[in-house]
């Protein structure tokens, strides 16, 4: 038996997201049958983050183990031989038989990306929101400071979630712009359900001028998430990399 | 009876290219449809650059006259609530009615977007050309010298067109490279069909080392097709802009 450590790109425009539903095509699904095909049917698949429907990747992870004598220089090349177009494991590489791909994460980054002009550039539609009113960069970069380090982000969350804990910390979110195209990345030591898209449409509000800057303290301390800003739609995210603990 | 003239975007990804064709999609059928909705059946569009199935564009330009009291200021948000997603009228205004979009030209840029790396992004899979063998860049750029100026380019045009002259003022050719997208933009007086992509895959052959930066004017001089590098595919592809002289 042995365990492959994967990454895998995607884009999300047609797919229900990552986790398997019945009766919906989606990237696990697709990277399962993959797998299976490949590796035979004892194949099993486990996925590091579940990204919503529409949303891309460039660096999700996930394991497989399976009883295989594939060579792990051929890993890669064989399921990328059996997966659409839209799907590219990108590197594979072989961990112990008792790691597991969430619960050894040490850093993940999403970008989400914003086409701010007078009108959609056509070729972003799947992959940016559109926001043609002005935004403030400078005022947007001096609210993202205040969300860096551990914090409760319960009001930064999708409420329908039950997860042990809701605080996090954020490393850094970085924000550039190049001509029209705005892109706001977020490192941190793991994202609440929906956590990125709200915090991006937070800076949002920020940079439209309807939350100040320092208004961000008060609304973290409020735990509520009517006081931030909306969810932005999910084609603008991108699950850019998992990293994993150092003797991983 | 007015003339508008139209910049207009679009993802050409579901199109069998801009001009018109019994029973298929084009861009320019959408567009005609969305005039002809907006401004009654007398309305007439006439396009500039004929771009081929699959290629983007940024600032393609078309004409339209009608006979209309709607003002300049409404045209692009009356043309876009008509128009499907992926096409984006970006700018209208009034012109003279002898005006023809094709005949005053005075530049036109185009870019060509490889992704240059071990795996395709998935993401650009509709929007760039995939090289997975390293490019050396500064051999590309030093062959691509050799092409700005006025030449003949009868070599690096696809053969069955039929133009008075194929002598062509190329102004530039500047190759920037992002991580692992490399991008060719090419700015001149007009291009031969399929002119640009002919010249990138002579510059990408140079990237890999089977034609010398030094082998390109002997090349041209050739006016041979066969000596030039291969057409690249049309989703790498995008019509950037279209200048007008000045008066225009």
């Amino acid at each position: 038996m042995k365990k492959f450590l994967l990454t895998i790109s995607y884009d999300g425009t047609n797919y229900y997201g990552w986790q398997k539903q019945r009766n919906l095509s989606t990237v696990e699904a697709e990277v399962e049958r993959a797998c299976i095909e490949a590796f035979g049917p004892e194949c099993e698949l486990v996925g590091t983050s579940r990204t919503d429907r529409g949303v891309h990747a460039l660096g999700q992870r996930a394991t497989i183990m399976c009883d295989t004598t594939v060579p792990i220089n051929r890993v890669t090349y064989l399921l990328n031989s059996k997966l659409p177009k839209d799907i590219v494991v990108t590197a594979a590489r072989e961990v112990p038989l008792d790691f597991h791909p969430r619960y050894s994460t040490s850093q993940k980054t999403y970008e989400y990306k914003i086409v701010n002009a007078d009108y959609m550039i056509p070729q972003l539609r799947n992959y940016a929101e559109f926001i043609y009113k002005p935004l403030d960069i400078g005022k947007m970069k001096i609210a993202a400071a205040h969300f860096i380090g551990e914090h409760d982000f319960r009001g930064f969350c999708s409420t329908d979630i039950s997860v042990k804990s809701t605080v996090r910390t954020v490393y850094d979110i970085a924000i550039t712009q190049t001509e029209s195209i705005l892109i706001m990345r977020f490192s941190g030591n793991g994202f609440l359900y929906n956590m990125v898209r709200i915090l991006a449409g937070t800076l949002v509000y920020v940079g439209l001028g309807k939350i100040a800057p320092d208004d961000i303290p008060g609304i973290l301390q409020s735990l509520d998430r009517t006081k931030a800003g909306k969810t932005l739609s999910p084609q603008g995210l991108t699950l850019v990399s998992i990293e994993y603990q150092e003797n991983n």
